[in-house]
């Protein structure tokens, strides 16, 4: 039988010191790339939430979308995507979140979601939770229902797990693998 | 019967003077957020080839990842993403193409392709086609074997079929819609 989870796991790889200095990155171009870790992913996914039970999919840019577009494909979803400013054509919702130093803005289109809408929101990784509350808070303000948050991968250290459910309560978080 | 070419073009969305002035931006993100839509264009990508005939699909950041990932997932074959300078953390090869004004840089992992694999490079608009001329640059560099070009939509005024056909006479362009 198939160990998902460990092979999820050894397919991602340790960076040190990217993007800057004293970061680990984790990279999960490998795990993309291994046709059996990639689908197993995506159908875990699906699996863990049930088909029929999602309307839209929100992927957060750019790797975000990696996992998120085919697991709205696998749903028989529509996927609707979160970027940076500047990057969406048509007028925008939009919210930004903290950062270290500094802050981000995530944008998507008025109208991309309908009111009612059951939507999951999935993205590669949680780190501190910053970006998934940010489009939480967008897919609420669309008037649409936030399903819960799925990832490959949550940073356990980072704590956002616990950061995110101060914003979101009731939000059910899954993640495939944990560190 | 579902006319896929109808419903697909009437989900592509025209947007002026977008990122530019004077450009007409084509809108693909009504296409993704209608799962019909989505999933029709998917499917259709993967029936041109016929499933088990790709290892690796090869996806050009951002909006290219969109339709590149469900496309690998549905092959079942591993992805692979072509990104801007700076993205991927590992080691990579590199190619460059000319713009109007100046250059871009696109970035592959070395490794991510193993030499005789066959690879299906996917975007979402073929427009002048240097973005899709490097990406198949880069798949040669790594000695694997392009087997086509999938786009969605192929801006065919601008005559990028043909510049491709010039840097990869033997290419098999196939593209759901064309303007």
């Amino acid at each position: 039988m198939l160990d998902l989870e460990a092979l999820l796991r050894s397919r991602i790889v340790d960076v040190p010191d990217f993007p800057t200095p004293g970061v680990v990155f984790k990279d999960i171009s490998p795990l993309l790339a291994d046709h059996v870790a990639f689908a197993g992913a995506v159908d875990a996914v699906v699996a863990f939430h049930g088909r029929g039970t999602i309307d839209k999919v929100v992927g957060i840019e750019a790797r975000g979308f990696l996992l998120a577009a085919p697991v709205a494909y696998q749903f028989g979803a529509g996927f609707v995507p979160v970027r940076k400013p500047g990057k969406l054509p048509l007028a925008t919702l939009e919210t930004s979140y903290d950062l270290e130093y500094g802050s981000n803005v995530l944008q998507m289109h008025e109208g991309a979601l309908q009111p009612g809408e059951r939507v999951l929101v999935v993205d590669d990784v949680l780190a501190t939770g910053g970006t998934a509350a940010a489009a939480c808070r967008l897919v609420r303000e669309a008037g649409a229902e936030v399903v819960g948050l799925s990832v490959l991968l949550e940073l356990g250290f980072l704590e956002g797990r616990a950061l995110l459910h101060q914003a979101e309560p009731d939000l059910e978080v899954h993640a495939l693998l944990q560190t």
